[in-house]
């Protein structure tokens, strides 16, 4: 039952991937190893325990990544995602279990067949989300399908939050996750399903298109579609589903201030604009606002059509969008920008605490009656350092590294956890971490 | 006096240049070689003419390219913009004169000692748009600054359009230029100057934000924002002029029915719709409008806030975008989708006249009082292939060679067209081929 735990990757949100590791492994009888290309970055996560060690590696050389993997059982890469698929043939060659919390991709898909070969389990998207958003859903969807109820909408919002206590800006929001893609979120075509119809939604329209979400104890929040609402639908057993959409959450009122930011122009990545070091926030408002009489406030909200003493507004002026201030950025674009200003602004204080909320809403038909099933995740973190989001990007890997080390899994090949004997242990585990999770189900 | 001219590329735009120099080539003796890789386009184009060569070339090929190069004194490159660089780099080793219709690279710009040092004269940007607009332009303010005026105000509108007589869909544009670059226009930010503020406009605004122009025996226009207008501030020597803008003409009413399209969300070019085979128009109007009570018609009227039996609601329904016909692309664009559909619905009829349309406007001050100069360009085409933009595109090419070979052009290095040892001589000749030119000034 003893394994030799390797974890590729000490960065930022490896933490509690790796506490987990270390606290398990006199139970468990693992030896930790935990590589990075800076050694003492993983020497601080693991802190002189007796099980762990740190090793220094550089994964672009093939042959010290190897002898790393080689000397393993079980293999964590909390590499970026474009690195797995190195490490995953490596993992083949070696006859190594994988585990990872990025999106599978094809290229991984394609190395199912040699991995089940060679009895090994490949297991993506072992994170949030995605990773715990598939395990929650697919718990509900089995249990209701095993009733023999037929399901008819999937709706799954998750949010990453700041918890209510420390909610102190009008955005509601603080960063608790790469803030570029915060900024960037949702650049593109929105795609969903509703009522059997394919729905679009383009950028310029997704955050004016808002779904009023309420969690039971922490009250309502709204969400707009992800890009992606399609992606699981077979992964779910879901084939014929008429309707099924996913969703970020914010605090009421995010998503109208955000898409007044969009329709200036703001979130605009395509263009540097030249000498921005030599403008104010000011005269950057000036530039995207139409010309004319009246002040730039007033301007730009008669430009969006909104009152210019309303919410909207009130978000927009408290980020000093409207101040006579340089712009510290040389031939920066507006996206960068306001991702500067935002970094400043929405900047989680070192006591404040994160909050992930998640819910899935499951309507189905069962007997002739029609019921929605409700279910709710949340999870508070305790400080700027241990965010309820580390937890849950990397408690599941430990859990499902704990899983294989015991034998647990039967399963074999290239998967994400959407199978009972993962998603079972790991929701269970997980609520000794803090993560609370309640459901019910009402007539509709 | 005689030359030997070498035309690169004997595609759909090269018949008005090298109709131009078989004509001229008795008078100039002039021989003319037209090379492409398919002889039998050249030789097409040549019909026989006792002074006109074709040959084969294969571009990439270094050594037949620079054999065709050797034997020319003039080389004109109608290569599309990326493969000039090759064919520049040849003509200073072989000390060969350059013409091309494209936008001057930086690369280009940066072979400009080595063309002076070898008395050669590289001209770029020798067409219609860039070409005509830089020569028009530099006439205009050439002669107000030598009256002594300080320009204030710099307006330039170019529009490709069709004959007001063949001027017969509710759009009023017909297809006279590359048709995905029509629908893909505008995207990102334009950027221009008004009263010495920078101004952006984001695209999703860009059709919202007009220019209203007049035409002397034309009537209205309007215009929107080209990306560019700050580009040539320099080269026009107006480093320090307040207000600057570009902009492209359509006839009244087309762009408030175009900004409907990018709103709608179909000029995305970012996400195919998976299986677009098998749904209608109609369906992916459907898949575009906001879900509720009504027709698709009625949802999109009302998320676009305008009239449902309104001028851009019928332009939408002319093209048939409501019609429950299958769509005939698989996997395709909203782009991609609506290309398709205009191919069919603005087809220049074979007997179709298209229109250019160019506009200067510029404001001056001259001894306390202020001017507006406007000075107007208009071509009609003859026909579907004889076309205004085919001419105005290539003649300039082919006078700008016969005034090399005639020893009329003083400059050496690389260059756009404005000087006036250039444009004179170009915007007269274009006379003679149908282009007519006026101006007017007034006190504003």
């Amino acid at each position: 039952m003893s394994a030799r735990i390797l974890i590729i990757g000490a960065g930022r949100s490896s933490s509690a991937l790796i506490n987990y590791a270390l606290q398990k492994s006199t139970e468990l009888g693992w030896s930790v190893t935990v590589a990075d290309a800076d050694p003492s970055a993983a020497a601080a996560k693991i802190k002189d325990h007796p099980r762990g060690h740190a090793a220094w590696l550089d994964v672009t050389k093939t042959n010290d990544r190897r002898d790393l993997i080689d000397r393993a059982d079980i293999v964590v890469s909390l590499l970026p995602a474009h690195l797995h698929i190195e490490v995953a043939q490596d993992c083949i060659r070696l006859k190594k279990h994988l585990i990872t919390a990025s999106y599978v991709s094809q290229e991984l898909y394609r190395l199912g067949d040699e991995a089940r070969n060679r009895e090994l389990i490949f297991m993506g998207e072992m994170g949030l989300d995605p990773g715990i958003d598939h395990m929650t859903a697919m718990q509900r969807i089995n249990e209701i399908r095993e009733k023999g109820g037929k399901i008819t909408a999937f709706y799954s919002f998750t949010g990453g939050l700041v918890a209510p206590e420390n909610n102190d800006n009008p955005w509601g929001y603080k960063f608790t996750w790469n803030p570029r893609n915060v900024v960037l979120a949702g650049q593109g075509t929105a795609q969903y399903l509703y009522n059997g119809k394919l729905k679009f939604l383009p950028y310029q329209r997704l955050f004016r298109t808002t779904w009023d979400v309420e969690v039971p104890g922490l009250g309502k929040f709204e969400a707009y579609a992800n890009r992606d609402s399609l992606l699981y639908r077979h992964q779910y057993g879901l084939h014929d589903i008429p309707t099924i959409l996913r969703g970020t959450l914010r605090y009421p009122g995010f998503c109208a201030a955000w898409s007044a930011l969009v329709r200036i122009g703001l979130t605009n990545a395509d263009f540097p604009i030249l000498d921005s070091d030599k403008i104010t926030y000011h005269e950057l408002m000036e530039a995207l606002a139409p010309s004319g009489p009246g002040s730039v406030r007033d301007r730009i909200a008669q430009m969006l059509k909104i009152d210019v003493n309303g919410e909207a507004m009130e978000r927009l002026n408290w980020l000093g969008l409207f101040r006579k201030k340089k712009i510290n950025l040389p031939d920066a674009t507006p996206a960068l920008i306001l991702e500067d200003l935002l970094l400043e602004k929405w900047k989680l204080g070192p006591k404040d605490k994160d909050l992930i909320v998640m819910q899935h809403q499951i309507e189905y038909e069962l007997d002739g009656k029609k019921y929605r099933d409700v279910s709710n995740l949340t999870m508070k973190g305790e400080n700027a350092e241990d965010t309820a989001m580390s937890r849950l990007v990397g408690l599941p890997m430990g859990i499902f590294t704990r899983l294989i080390s015991q034998g647990m899994i039967k399963a074999t090949g290239v998967h994400i956890p959407t199978m009972r004997e993962v998603y079972e242990p790991v929701l269970e585990e997980m609520k000794e971490y803090g993560m609370e999770l309640t459901h019910e189900t009402q007539l509709i």
